[in-house]
């Protein structure tokens, strides 16, 4: 079987098993049994446990040979040294893949078992998630296989990380800033599988948008650039590759053994095969966020509309720093705009309703810009007024942004939203509505809307041939 | 009287008034009795209104004139138009200053207003403060002379802002975030008072620790450089100058009438006066906080303390990016760290005492390096793990920091968090506890740090009159 349709069963399980189950609260083997089951996955569960009769209401089996049903996963929780006998039984059972989520094999220095593991599970035929890893969740399944927590916020991102630390936090950022994900899948040591096996199912996988990488270094660089090529043309990938400096370089080698490698090489082959390069983890996910919900835009003629001006002068350096181009507002245009902005507002861009606005002219506003099609993109600038307070300027918005989107009108919108905590409520709900909002940064928004820029440009290069 | 002693006055009033008071909850006019009232403000408040006997259950006057004592501030709230003869009002009665918090000045083109509010106000020998602001806050004395929100989060940092509605999101961001200041002055058109007036005030005041602005434009470049290079020597600048670019500066000219000017001139001049330039608002925010809370190092050694490899990485990148230097680790302090760290940890920087460590591990392993005198600064990197959960983490953290605090080792010490959604309960304990702390943002707590380092050097190259 192909590690591509191996991965298909991963992701579309009927049936896991969970070799280490324990009835001990506290014990992985315990804890990924629990988010299993009380994640919501419709599959059936089997815990094996040679000690146990049952676990968590669930009938256990002394061995994996004994589980009277065909199994698409087995997740390993036992000590490192009887992996290698456990991927064996595995092989004779026919199950295709071992999350291997158990620590102690090369990170701390257990080169030999490193070795062993992996030619046990290419004499097996089986394919080898970790190890040395947190686990994976597929969210289109609610599938949690897992110790951490269970995971509930469908969206379309689809996250690997390398690092169990950096994994944990990444799934604490996302459920914290509610931003939805497709998968989260924890490589760890990367005996067997890797980012290019993952790129090429979530390039085929319909619940995800973007593709996230967090890397420390790459085993296979040339098969990562073919790949990447191909995917980054149908799906956007963004990648944080750490490491990037001497000082990270000698960290990741004592840390997963990864060569950093020349950081150039990196920068060149992101550049080649089409994966947009993140410097911070901030950056992934605000970027990430941005590329799963907005389509790209059709042109360069970006709008900023504002009732500040202190903001519409930020979100202005923000564009130019990232090379969006500030569009030239139309004659017709702006007069259609004087119709609700006051003679002191500004109609160039920014475009600036000033602070004292009532709810219409936000939404008149949005209206015409949103209808303008000179116009590609917008940012919109709010800042907290009584006049018009944070979920009303929302619900205008949101309402202007559904209407176009009901005819047919998909630019991309972001929004930067400025005043006091209530505003954290307006951009979670503007989230919710497929609008990406950021509080307190304006730079982000613009940041994020930059990011899209930067993949439809790379993919209309690409497919001119260039 | 000088503008220093004005500000003295504004700062630690015993009287003001509120022209243009109101009983209306909604008016601004209501809101800054109520704010100063319920802010808890101590000293004696004075509404004034014709048309109302009593505000908020406090007398109200018919004019200025008519209160029977000094005051040391008024804030006006009436109609724009009316503001010069108040302003010659306030001259009769000797009030030094002037908190113009109404609009409808040059910001909506009417600059004929603007020159002879100048003019009158100069005549009458009244300092003004905007127009066109939301007022200002001073925490040490519970002053909220604002009609935005009562502040109660006490801090070290002063900010000015010159537009409301970044000064909103000041406001908001400092609240939601629990930084404390010491004071937040709008400065709106700037018709009087500038940020070199503030810069000599927060230069000399006790609560203020580090001085932040957000600027669009400078009035007198050589002033603020002449008065910048002094404070910058007693107490670190951080600015965020706005209207950067192209885009930028012409929206800044648009908004507050603003000469963003030649972005080169600015870069000069902020360097040569030690001032420390953020590129973003929250830039602007993680490097005060840090400048406020902790001592300059004694020297250029940095220890990456993790427990997440993955972590290390991220942040040895980060220290190289911002000219941080890890230091290599003695041979005699390694054997130290080796009686608490697993043999597969690893004893070079970043010093990674594994995921698996338990309490004891954290809090021996920060004390060695807390202890010895040649590590300067140190970078914590925790990632949450069942074993050393997040809020064992910060009370261990928070323990060997006020131990060694207690016996006079003052080394700056920043904490970055990784984990699920607890750790940003465990980051605010930690930042309660004089101990920066930036949760998910690995790279923001290496940033403060080195603004830390920047300030540092500054001042040390001023010191040898370099």
């Amino acid at each position: 079987m192909n590690r591509l349709d191996v991965l298909k069963r991963m992701f579309n399980p009927n049936a896991i098993a969970i070799i280490g189950a324990s009835r001990e609260p506290g014990k992985v083997g315990f804890s990924v049994v629990k988010n299993l089951i009380e994640g919501g996955f419709k599959g059936r569960v089997y815990p094996v446990n040679p000690r146990a009769d049952e676990i968590f209401g669930i009938k256990c089996y002394q061995g994996i040979g004994e589980i009277p049903e065909t199994i698409d996963v087995a997740i390993l929780c036992v000590p490192a040294a009887i992996i290698p006998r456990i991927v064996e039984d595995l092989g004779k059972k026919r199950v295709p893949i071992a999350i291997v989520i158990s620590s102690g094999f090369a990170e701390v220095g257990k080169n030999e078992l490193h070795h062993k593991l992996i030619d046990i599970a290419k004499r097996a035929q089986v394919r080898v998630l970790g190890p040395n890893i947190f686990g994976y969740y597929y969210t289109p399944h609610d599938l949690c296989a897992t110790f951490c927590i269970p995971y509930t916020k469908k969206g379309g991102i689809a996250l690997t990380c390398q690092s169990g630390g950096v994994g944990m936090g990444i799934i604490g950022y996302t459920r914290s800033h509610e931003i939805g994900v497709s998968a989260i899948v924890g490589l760890g040591n990367k005996a067997d599988l890797d980012e290019s096996d993952f790129l090429e199912f979530f390039a085929q996988d319909e619940f995800t948008k973007v593709i996230a990488l967090h890397m420390e270094g790459l085993k296979d660089g040339e098969r990562f650039l073919q790949i990447a090529k191909n995917v980054s043309k149908k799906k956007p990938i963004v990648a944080l590759k750490v490491g990037r400096t001497t000082g990270g370089a000698r960290a990741a080698a004592s840390h997963t053994a990864s060569l950093a490698g020349d950081d150039r090489l990196y920068e060149a082959a992101f550049k080649q095969s089409g994966v947009l390069r993140a410097r911070t983890l901030e950056d992934l996910f605000d970027w990430a966020k941005v590329l799963a919900k907005l389509s790209p835009p059709k042109g360069d003629n970006v709008v900023i509309h504002t009732g500040a001006g202190g903001l519409g002068v930020i979100l202005s350096d923000a564009c130019y720093d990232q090379g969006l181009n500030l569009m030239d507002i139309p004659q017709d245009l702006e007069e259609q705009l004087r119709e609700y902005i006051p003679p002191f507002g500004s109609f160039r861009n920014p475009v600036d309703i000033t602070g004292a606005s009532p709810p219409i002219t936000y939404e008149e506003t949005a209206r015409l810009l949103m209808n303008d099609t000179r116009v590609d993109s917008i940012i919109f600038g709010y800042w907290q007024t009584v006049i018009t307070p944070p979920m009303v300027f929302a619900d205008a918005l949101a309402r202007v942004v559904d209407e176009a989107r009901y005819r047919g009108i998909s630019k991309p919108v972001v929004a930067s939203l400025s005043g006091d905590s209530e505003i954290e409520n307006a951009a979670r709900y503007l989230e919710k509505q497929g609008i990406p909002s950021y509080p307190y940064a304006p730079e982000k928004a613009v940041a994020g809307l930059a990011a899209l820029y930067k993949w439809t440009r790379l993919t209309s290069t690409s497919e001119n041939g260039r």
